[in-house]
């Protein structure tokens, strides 16, 4: 399991914690696309999609690059491997937890069954 | 892909994204815990234990009990399964776009070696 200090999953779970930056990182994984083309897409004025943009920049998941006077976006070279990896190591944990639980409760129920048998 | 509009998304990733959080959640996916004993093991304070404990509870990654004067935490019902679906649809689109720039980027190396040959 990825080690829960690693800083780099702070930014990364931070920038995909709104809905229209994770809205960008589908459309450039579509296609490059200029940030006032995405201001566009997802009716934002200019300003709030460069603030949105600069959070995926800073996380690395998303580079751009200003050519003339568009600035052109396109996926950074961060693919959310860790991400992937730490939510699944996650997923195993909750899984064998709520197994545990299942053992439990049908100890349990078998425990009540005997019980009310002896009962009788 | 799980669309990028599910709000559900907006609260775990937001929840994923403080260090102590992901490890109070591997923390409770090895044994239920104690807000105490969490404050304890992460060198926090009982308030700022509580207030992370409640973030989590709120994304329903962790649910507690009070006994007592004891509040004990464990997992929640939620097992990020559409966080996982959202990384691994993310990632495909990631991997594929990569894909495409190795393509180009060889198809340009291919025509550069044509167009040297030419001119020798």
């Amino acid at each position: 399991m990825v080690q829960y200090r690693e800083p780099a999953l702070d930014t990364a779970f931070s920038a995909l914690s709104d809905p229209i930056r994770r809205g960008v990182l589908e459309q450039l994984g579509r296609a490059d696309a200029s940030i006032t083309y995405l201001a566009e897409k997802f009716r934002m004025t200019l300003t709030g999609m460069k603030k949105h943009v600069g959070v995926l920049e800073q996380a690395g998941l998303v580079s751009t690059e200003k050519i003339g006077r568009v600035r052109t976006c396109r996926l950074g070279l961060r693919g959310l491997e860790k991400e992937a990896e730490w939510i699944e190591g996650y997923r195993k944990l909750w899984a064998e937890r709520f197994d545990d639980l299942d053992k439990i409760v049908e100890e349990l129920n078998q425990k009540e069954k005997t019980h009310g048998q002896k009962k009788r």
